[in-house]
């Protein structure tokens, strides 16, 4: 099953169901008006979901429309609790090598970064900044959408409660990232507001890329048209399932959490580019002593997108472009 | 006006509007059902909310109901953005000079440590922890709940979207503390789910506490039915405009952001006593060579309450006991 939220002017939008070919949709509020209903309620609600998507695949849904990837909010446009993990830990090793980075790790623990979740962004919205001198970033990643997780859960417990797989773009300003890393208390400027590919899809809807609590399919990056990386989401170091029970050891984990898997790494970095320019920089600095790949400038275009075996979007794409923020104070 | 949410089964509660003393309450379901919606839309339904308080302060309004602060779950039940501040320098001062603490600071930023907000706890709640061992501390802390601040906003502008007022204890573990901030990138296991008081308030009802973006109250905090201190909120070093501003450098700030000031804690410590165990034991250090006061243990209380000038209980109590938490999964 494949959902997406689309504008209508509130703060939740509208929950409506995509066909696999993301042609087609059917809005959803004959079970549920929104995502965040539907996540808060989705044991009562999934069976009636996934019937319309059965109809809406066959081709027997009433009142279908073409679904516009443009008209399209975060799957989820708020939630309650954002953390972004770097569980790929070749991104981290290149980082290091290149740097001589003093990152402190402890062994068998995954970097979780605590996030806002007040502004999810849609895949087609520009994305305002306030100054080039920061050095804009991008991190491609996917992401798990999860039910209640109950204090205590194991990673097997934690896993049977991930809903939804989406496709983000983790934006990051690398002027403050270092600076705030060394302070030691979370990142803020470093990382501004997250960008959502249009669609969320239950696990099952990735067949065979879905194993181990890990998502098996390139995630191709693409600047201004151009071909920057598709490193694949199996080299994830640790699993869904085992972040989220570290994160349930002393809390309950609501429904809603927003879980992202950290920047797309391969050992192959070399043939399968990377999915974020801090990766390339750090190659290109470890073979030149310098990098030369600029960061991400006005006007500058990006795309995400992940398709299937048969060569089938399964997200949908992400593709925005940069502006400069105007003061909207 | 006094605004709380009190349980009803779902997961946003329903909101109810507090007597100035406390005593009454009255559904604000004729103007808006829940908190989250009242913040999502306050220039709307704030004249409305306003007159029913007036009302029941009057003592004219229809269908009063007695007040029972133990039926209340946290004043905002959920939040897209909470934010915890360490905004009182004298804090911080005091936990280097007892260990020798190697804290990066950067002159005029404060500490801000994004949160999850997926599960305040209302005043009265079992809390459940896994083990003593993780060093189990509170925080007293004063918040503020906004509106919608744009990106760039100035302090002043940013301090005018502060709609309400409230009161927290940051439950704090210490065992994962520092090596968490070690790490850099946040903090996950050393600061679990957060526990606020009954009654969330406007400004204007604080009257001359509410001033240069800080609270100017006591926050008389009590271990077992025992004074363990009443710092005063005046003494925050960054005014909560100023934080919110730093924030919003480059990000827009969604309706229903908590921003907490960080552990009370003022100069006159060795007087009015500290609002967390660590500053506490970080005194014993510096006086003794060790510390003697110990964590909480399982069946202990704790208390915390804001008085306005009058002796009248701003927010209601926090009051509550830890326990053991057992295994739900």
């Amino acid at each position: 099953m494949k959902l997406a939220t689309l504008k209508n002017g509130t703060r939740e939008g509208r929950l409506v169901v995509v066909s696999r070919d993301l042609r087609r949709a059917v809005s959803a509020e004959t079970v549920v008006a929104t995502m965040r209903q539907a996540i808060d309620d989705w044991v009562a609600v999934e069976a009636d979901l996934r019937r319309l998507s059965e109809q809406l695949n066959a081709g027997s849904a009433p009142a279908t429309f073409t679904f516009d990837p443009t008209q399209a909010m975060a799957p989820l446009p708020r939630s309650h609790q954002f953390v972004d993990a770097s569980a790929f830990l070749n991104h981290g090793d290149i980082m290091v090598q290149a740097y001589k980075l003093d990152i402190k790790t402890e062994p068998g623990v995954c970097i979780l970064v605590p996030r806002p979740g007040d502004d999810f962004r849609g895949p087609s919205h520009d994305y305002e900044f306030p100054t080039e001198a920061d050095q804009c970033d991008f991190e491609g990643e996917f992401a798990v959408i999860t039910d209640d997780i109950p204090m205590g859960a194991t990673p097997q417990q934690a896993l049977s409660r991930v809903r939804l797989v989406a496709l983000l773009d983790d934006i990051s300003m690398r002027a403050h990232l270092f600076k705030e890393i060394g302070l030691g208390f979370g990142l803020m400027r470093a990382k501004p507001a997250t960008v959502f590919a249009p669609v969320a899809v239950t696990p099952d809807e990735l067949g065979e890329a879905w194993k181990d609590g890990r998502i098996h399919l390139d995630l191709h990056v693409s600047r201004n048209g151009e071909w920057f990386g598709h490193p694949n989401g199996r080299e994830m170091n640790f699993g869904f399932g085992e972040l989220l029970s570290y994160m349930a050891y002393n809390r309950r984990l609501g429904a809603g959490l927003v879980l992202g898997s950290g920047t797309v790494s391969n050992k192959a970095y070399r043939e399968v580019g990377s999915a974020c320019l801090a990766e390339r920089r750090a190659v290109e600095t470890i073979d030149n002593g310098e990098a030369t790949t600029p960061f991400m400038r006005y006007g500058e275009r990006l795309r995400f997108e992940a398709k299937d075996a048969q060569g089938q979007s399964v997200f949908g794409a992400i593709d925005f472009k940069f502006v400069l923020s105007r003061r909207e104070a």
